[in-house]
């Protein structure tokens, strides 16, 4: 998954741009970099700012011109911030990942990111099938190279589907409380507020109904259900100490 | 719009960070950066790396602690890479946006990243209602902490809707050709494919067919037309003259 798809960097001036490019590939499981006449390559500072990404820079390819390095490519994507005067098919990096990722996954892809200072030149332009144009602040619109292709490439993983669905609340080890799990927690509550002076036994419901709003929005699982049980507990307890002492 | 959203960044350790931080929150129209006892600031590093973001490093506030810099905060949220042991509600920088910008767009909000190496400690996070956790390789998870802070800035500034809709193709300046005019390119170019001996009069319409798949996918605007009918025209001339020399 996303293999068919090469990051290429176009006459890259500052090598730590390259490294920053590899860690951010990396991040989101891409692994294909090419290199068109980056200004030093090979460089410790790339190395350094890879931070990890080493393997990435090992891999990558470096080509003497950008049609070099796109020959085997279907489609390609040119990043640019710039507005052209000229009519040119635009699309998010949403839009293109959901069409690189979704709808057409066949393609070799190049999507290619210019110079830090000055992009991609037209006739660069002339060789790709859209703008890639990363929305965002047009009083000041010029992407770090490496925050550019983090953002791209997030896109494309998310379109890919690549996240773990490793979050712990939805894993389902422990599970929500039922219903009836919470009407024994609600008596219990009622009664311990009872026990602590808190409410009369024949005080009217209005408590207890904004206590169930609090506890039925946090959608408490039957771990916490057993703490808070727990804490219901001793508050009875301690007080019925106090009274007895 | 956005204003009401802090980035908060937690003992960070190198102030180029800093610099980096403050220039993908400047490219998404955000500006209210709050740093929690920083190791070096302000400092050259971090007015470089900021690369014209520096007006958001001179309105940086500086907090001793953590609690100080959220203290007017409704929602908090803590970006973590890690898999936390303790159940904790999570949300994607996409969930984020929507929550932050469109269901519930009044509140004071504080995104915190933590330090370079180690992230956010467990009693910072203790602050936090929601972990914010950005997709990415579960392999190599650590994003640069200006790459974390672009790709949670992007979402936040697509779902504020905020990109302007300057796309060059779609200002309508100059209309896509209609069916009419489609109809008079194509009686032309079939013309002008008998001028030129490319087909014979007669001749089956698959080609013509073919050609019609071609030039009605590109969606061709008047402009382009006109373009077209030109060279077309001159095709035409060119072999009227060779017939006739």
């Amino acid at each position: 998954m996303l293999a068919n798809i090469k990051i290429v960097l176009v006459e890259t001036s500052h090598p730590g741009n390259i490294g920053a490019v590899a860690r951010a590939m990396k991040n989101m499981a891409m692994g294909n970099l090419c290199l068109v006449n980056p200004k030093v390559f090979p460089s410790a500072d790339a190395t350094a700012r890879a931070s990890g990404a080493d393997d990435i820079l090992a891999a990558a390819r470096v080509y003497p011109t950008l049609p070099d390095a796109i020959a085997d490519c279907q489609l390609v994507l040119g990043t640019s911030a710039r507005c052209r005067t000229i009519s040119w098919p635009e699309l998010t990096p949403r839009e293109c990942a959901e069409k690189v990722v979704i709808h057409e996954p066949g393609n070799q892809v190049a999507i290619l990111f210019g110079r830090e200072n000055s992009g991609l030149k037209n006739h660069e332009l002339d060789l790709c099938h859209y703008l890639l144009r990363i929305p965002c602040n047009s009083k000041y619109s010029s992407l770090n190279i490496a925050a550019a292709v983090q953002v791209v490439c997030y896109e494309l993983f998310v379109a890919a589907g690549l996240q773990e669905n490793n979050r712990v609340g939805d894993k389902g080890e422990i599970p929500l409380a039922s219903a009836e799990q919470m009407e024994s927690f609600y008596g219990h509550l009622h009664q311990a507020l009872i026990d602590i002076d808190f409410m009369q036994p024949d005080q009217s419901n209005s408590i207890m109904r904004r206590l169930r709003r609090i506890y039925n929005r946090i959608h408490l699982d039957s771990k916490e259900l057993d703490i808070l049980r727990g804490i219901l507990r001793m508050s009875q307890g301690n007080k019925a100490k106090t009274k007895r002492s």
